[in-house]
């Protein structure tokens, strides 16, 4: 099975965190089947930490765990913090194979998402 | 003339400021006339600032300023701080008419987004 694990920065303030977690639903109602466990993480400050999150999509028999960046630039967070995560949760879970997508910050339809939204300003 | 006004945070490191830099320029090249002025600012540490960030959209002949807050959040710097610059900047610019879009993570589009950069994982 592959899972499909969002990784966020985290807050202190609830609302944040929730609303990766809502993200998180509607990224599961999107994946096609491609992805049959779909779960967050966070880097600090909410549950579940990123190796407790990887755990997790393993308790629930994933093989593969596909990690998304939910962060906007390439800074020590995506380059070093979040790596060194996913070294731990690898080293607790050996059978299965962590793989990093791209950040969001590097995807090509951010522009034309700012675009329309622009459109909505008030 | 309508200008478009992408605020971001802001980092120590510059190399992220300067991929909101590049993302203002793709921005620019795809807003098909929309907008005639394109510009970027930061909430902090880096500049622009925002109060100067408006300036230089309205002396490049700006009568409407949309801004768009490029946040994967409704946190703080959303909600309160970045209001509270643009306050200071309509002050500033009091013939201006200042706009804000939705942030950047309330877009329906980015579960799509992060669907396709799961793709790219290695």
């Amino acid at each position: 099975m592959n899972a499909l694990l969002l990784i966020a920065h985290g807050s202190r303030r609830q609302a944040s965190n929730d609303e990766v977690r809502e993200l998180t639903k509607a990224l599961a109602q999107k994946t096609n089947g491609d992805y049959s466990i779909v779960e967050c993480a966070f880097l600090e400050l909410a549950d579940p930490l990123i190796p407790a999150g990887v755990s997790a999509c393993v308790e629930k028999g994933a093989e593969t765990v596909t990690v998304l960046p939910y962060f906007l630039s390439a800074g020590r967070h995506v380059v070093s913090d979040i790596p060194e995560e996913l070294e731990k949760a690898q080293a607790l879970n050996p059978g299965v194979n962590i793989k990093t997508a791209p950040y969001l910050g590097s995807a090509q339809g951010i522009s034309e998402i700012l675009i329309n939204l622009s459109k909505q300003a008030s």
